[in-house]
């Protein structure tokens, strides 16, 4: 194994999943401030992935008002989201490309079905840390991510995640 | 949210833990290729953690030379892990200090107490992809970690593995 050849920086593809949620702005934030800090020749690209809802109107009989609508939300979400998320590195004085990419449909799978076919080096993710229940109906996506995506995986947890977590901890 | 303040790269805790893995190495050396790279100012700190086995003889009847024979395999072990890892940093300029943990136990409780207690900025692991059964029999070291340090989690998954897990998929 050359060790050295493996890990080359130069022209790396860092993809991090943006959502609506504070926690994928801090993981954008945290990937900026460490994997990308102006020390870093700027040969590497920002991939901002955002993967909006799926519109599954098949079997329902919705009025093409009501279906634009719901497009229309959809849109504004990921104007949204990709605003909030320009807003983060912009803070930060990064000379590296910025790529946008929008998908749709299950996060978990369309993440790594995306990171595959963009060729990431590396993925970033914030995590939602839901607790057991929620965890247990609604799944991980960093959970999946984790076990199939091919790169390395960076799962970043919002410091006030972490705290809520301690202070239920706290009360059991 | 101060995010500049909060991704201060300045004086970071880079906990890697380290096991006889090839994956483990492996993803030393994508942290000192991504996170510890030459462009970073050497203010960082890299703690290499080993958590050895448990030599848990309460309630056998061990002659005490079998328990000494026990204690030198996990010295021995010990020391070969820190040498190979020791072989990986020196493979590359970096100018970080570099520091050696040893604990001892279960590696998932005790790399997250080892995390908490010293203070990390970063945890980063290798994946040991060990497939549905193994994982389901032996939990995922990786897995537990996510759900458990505060700090961010670099999983880094060995290109092998990757390929290996591909490779049984196209034969299912």
């Amino acid at each position: 194994m050359s060790i050295t050849e493996e890990n080359n920086m130069e022209g790396r593809k860092i993809v991090v999943a943006v959502d609506e949620s504070e926690e994928s702005m801090y993981a954008l934030s945290w990937c900026l401030g460490n994997l990308l800090s102006q020390n870093h020749k700027p040969t590497s690209t920002l991939i901002l992935l955002y993967i909006r809802p799926p519109l599954d109107v098949n079997g329902y009989l919705f009025a093409n008002d009501v279906i634009a609508t719901m497009e229309k939300h959809n849109s504004d979400l990921t104007n949204s989201v990709m605003r909030r998320a320009e807003a983060v590195y912009k803070n930060f004085n990064t000379t590296v490309a910025v790529e946008k990419k929008v998908g749709s449909g299950d996060a978990k799978y369309a993440i790594c079905t995306a990171v595959e076919k963009l060729g990431a080096d590396i993925l970033v993710m914030g995590s939602h840390d839901y607790g057991f229940f929620k965890r247990a109906l609604l799944g991980s996506v960093s959970d999946y991510c984790a076990k199939h995506v091919k790169c390395p995986l960076v799962v970043v947890k919002h410091p006030k995640a972490a705290k809520t977590r301690d202070d239920n901890l706290m009360h059991l």
